[in-house]
């Protein structure tokens, strides 16, 4: 394989902060921002300046640590540290609900803590190595899940996909766009047709920014466009990412998803999705378990600031939903492509 | 039946002009314009100041008339006079590829042309007076359609819409929210939930705003949000306008339609189409037919002049795509609701 590089690096730990793209400027600006506090990750999380599932279990992971810079300070015990840093790590964890890989971060810091022998200073230095750690995994793993995703992508194929599961979406080279930016090493006449994704229009303004930044040709469309360019054949698969995959398959992704694989469906087109094994939590058996984020009405009324309709209309704006295993072809992962049966199939992965 | 009156007269023919709401301007602002000229009435149709197929009916029987009261100052033989008329007809016709019903007022207008024993004042005279009964009619058959459509809407139902199918893309009830408004003035837990119907937001600016003003109960979401909703058993049925319809039942009506259709299909809910049967094409025998008018990409990549998304991203914009026959439940007209077989069902209600 090719190796490709993109130009974006989303999230990244330095010294005593966090560096990030602040998205919620994107297409506009691209611009960093320091995270310095654990207060001020929690809210750059749930206000979306860190978005996607892989790239907040970074930033989340992150936030514990700037949560332990702080209660260094505190002049606290060993036992009252680490009992209020596992405390601040349990609230930062609950900053978004829907994405498992936050849990699955904040998680894995916790076991830091609980498992460290060291001080204080030194608990606080292991929490900065594994947060290290888990940004430098999300790549290999990314790139991983991009070299199984290309081998199964058609010479010169049209890759529809849903919101942004890019480089913004994770540390640096994203998960269904990683497959993309694998297949199109190999293959410069791959190309993208991007939904917007209404509300938040994440598709626009994410993921046609990073794909044009890196050469890769992009075609912008709305989301009830998608059936059109399906039934005309110039769609041939479907890739997106995933917030949540039950034990069964049934994923939990950004709203419209759903309404995308049940067209892809229709047009007998393959729909994959993408995803780090640490987006599957086996502790539910199916999507019916996965809580759904309901959003602030804002994100449907206005775009840009500005009212779009009429201003006394009622409004439901559920930030997710989830597809159903018996529509999804495969589910790609850093250790292979994923068939159904799924029970089966992620019950194996994990076994290995 | 409960007589309902809306609120809104979306165009009128007032002496020597037509008389409209600006529906660019909305939900911002509903303000009624003049149109004194046939050139002005040609873009107006095509920047969709007035919009929805039977509106764009009327407008078209209008934009002739006033055509015709241009030429009367020119004097004109009365050969040469019916000879540029008809040439100005035609032109006006064309301000829009994709609704049939503009092309058949227009084509009602040449009647009067052609079959006129008048001299030209006369013939100005008695293309007024067939404009204003276009009006008239296109209510009087709205309210047919809404009480056909009424009978099968269930008790408290919950309708999905997409675009706008109301008395703004009408004269001045509507047909997919002539069904709607027919059946809230028997039943007022009937309600609805309107996509937003990017690109051009139809949905969100339109329909919500003729709703609300009417009192009728209306929920906002998002194009990609119907599955959700579907899924969840929100949903009772999914009533929709149309821009042509061919022999054999295959539906031309706003990009996204499509997309709904299927996933109504995929969920078992009723999927109708509401629509005079001016808006059927006999001469079309399948949707492969229709011309599919390609519209600005600006309507995708800027919102209200703001742009959403990269500015070197490539756009198609497809301004309507075709439901095919077998997804449509039924076809609700001002002579009953035709069932499949279209093909049958259509050459009968033309032949009663």
């Amino acid at each position: 394989m090719t190796e490709f590089h993109s130009k974006i690096k989303t999230i990244q730990w330095i010294d005593n902060y966090s560096k990030m793209v602040d998205q919620t400027l994107l297409p506009y600006e691209f611009k960093y921002i320091n995270i310095t506090h654990g207060k001020q990750m929690f809210d750059a999380i749930k206000n979306m300046i860190v978005r996607g599932a892989p790239a907040i279990g970074v930033a989340g992971a992150h936030g514990v640590v700037l949560y332990a810079l702080e209660l260094e300070k505190e002049n606290l015990s060993r036992d009252e540290f680490v009992k209020k840093l596992i405390d601040k790590a349990d609230y930062m964890a609950t900053s978004r609900p829907t994405a498992v890989n936050l849990m699955w971060a904040v998680e894995k810091q916790k076991e830091v803590i609980k498992n460290s022998e060291s001080d204080i200073k030194g608990i606080v230095e292991e929490l900065k190595q594994n947060a290290i750690k888990l940004e430098d995994e999300d790549i290999a793993i990314n790139k991983k899940i991009g070299d199984y995703g290309a081998e199964i992508v058609p010479k010169g194929a049209v890759i529809l996909t849903h919101c942004n599961a890019g480089a913004l979406a994770t540390v640096g080279y994203g998960t269904a766009l990683g497959v993309v930016r694998s297949a199109f090493a190999n293959d410069p006449t791959v190309q993208v047709f991007a939904d917007e994704t209404r509300p938040r229009q994440q598709g626009a303004r994410i993921t046609t920014f990073e794909l044009t930044m890196d050469g890769i040709p992009t075609t912008l469309i709305t989301d009830g466009m998608c059936s059109y360019f399906m039934k005309k054949g110039i769609i041939d698969m479907v890739v997106v990412g995933a917030d949540r995959i039950a034990a069964n398959g049934d994923t939990a992704n950004k709203i419209g998803t759903y309404t995308v694989a049940i067209s892809a469906k229709y047009h007998n087109i393959p729909f994959y999705v993408a995803a780090p094994l640490s987006t599957i939590d086996k502790s539910i058996k199916t999507g019916d378990e996965i809580v759904i984020e309901e959003r602030s009405h804002d994100e449907v009324t206005h775009i840009n600031g500005k009212l779009i309709c009429a201003p006394d209309v009622n409004v439901i704006n559920p930030g997710f939903d989830v597809t159903p295993h018996e529509l999804i072809t495969g589910i790609i992962t850093e250790k292979g492509i994923l068939r159904p049966d799924y029970n089966k199939s992620i019950a194996e992965v994990f076994a290995k």
